[in-house]
């Protein structure tokens, strides 16, 4: 049984990981007969959104705690997962990649990734592991890799990443985007304004294509 | 189109809406081409837990911000919405529907309904809308309708779900329990330990039938 890392990164799409996404990675490897490995860093977001007013409140809250309440609590701190633990790994999207995984929302192609995340990237990719990015992942992966990627049609953010040297391909809600020598598999998810059951089609692509590429 | 409203308890199973279960209820609305429209009670939660261990922290969450997490902030309070604005209404599990939109987790069937929820619940039956009821909401549902209903086949519930006068059925997690006269359907989703995507095709059958009973 194929076993899949899947990073989160909070609990809620404004300061942490989109959670439709997250579930439907989930469920896309559940249908694939495969089991989830779900880890997240042990930091504490970059701020907290009330999500109905998009306001930020004065509170502190962990992105490991916070992503455990979509993966149940079985979840690990990221520091304590190694890339031989798994057969291939999955970036669910939301604002979190872009705030607490790396600061891709502040500063866009002179953006960082956190340490211990760019850490198991690079050994993912290091061991020939596919990776799957969805949303807003592609753009961040894209500061590691230059690869042919797609985060939907939004011109600046696709701008950024063949700025940085990758290549941006103009993709649907329901489809994939492949980079077979990199082994990364992309979808735009919720970056474009799709129906729940398209996105969660191209999801289930991205699951199937990284598990066929592991 | 068909509007379906869907009644959430927060976000995490421990201490709210059981997240897995209120996409998916939304993944089956957008795969009937109907329209999902998110209500919770503005309240406290009863308390917050850290799902990394179980352990309630010394924290106050609200329903309603909480839930929005889920909805991406597309979310009224329950007080807000009428009976009259959709065509059936969905209620998803976790622990929130037990101890934030009732006190069932607590009292069992000496439990009561908030008043919001209750209002809403008894609107809805009289206008012989259906309601589909999803892991715990269906032990939550008997306070209120004598109903045949599943919450799988835990023993100690499915026996309140008969002492208040209902009639459960057991079942497994892609099998959905019709009571036709009320316009009740139940589905046990993680009330039973299965795969998901499993549980999502109960919470398929569970949103295909309310919406046919519609």
């Amino acid at each position: 049984m194929k076993k899949i890392g899947v990073i989160l990164s909070g609990c809620g799409f404004m300061d942490g990981a989109e959670i439709n996404e997250a579930v439907l990675t989930l469920l896309a490897i559940s249908r694939q007969g495969a089991t989830p490995l779900l880890m997240a860093p042990n930091v504490n977001q970059y701020h907290v959104i009330n999500h109905t007013n998009g306001q930020a409140v004065q509170e502190t809250r962990n992105v490991l705690i916070e992503s455990s309440r979509i993966a149940r609590g079985e979840i690990k701190d990221i520091n304590e997962v190694s890339a031989d633990d798994f057969d291939a790994l999955m970036i669910p999207g939301g604002f979190g990649v872009a705030k607490n995984l790396s600061n891709f929302a502040f500063k866009g192609a002179q953006a960082a990734i956190i340490p211990e995340v760019a850490k198991m990237l690079k050994a993912v990719n290091d061991q020939q592991k596919p990776i799957g990015a969805i949303c807003i992942s592609p753009a961040v992966l894209a500061l590691l890799f230059k690869a042919k990627l797609t985060i939907g049609s939004d011109e600046a953010t696709s701008q950024i990443i063949n700025d940085l040297g990758g290549q941006h391909f103009q993709k649907n809600a329901n489809e994939i985007q492949v980079d077979e020598e990199l082994k990364i598999v992309s979808t735009p998810a919720f970056m474009l304004n799709a129906p729940l059951h398209e996105i969660s089609e191209g999801i289930d692509q991205c699951v199937k294509k990284v598990i066929e590429l592991s």
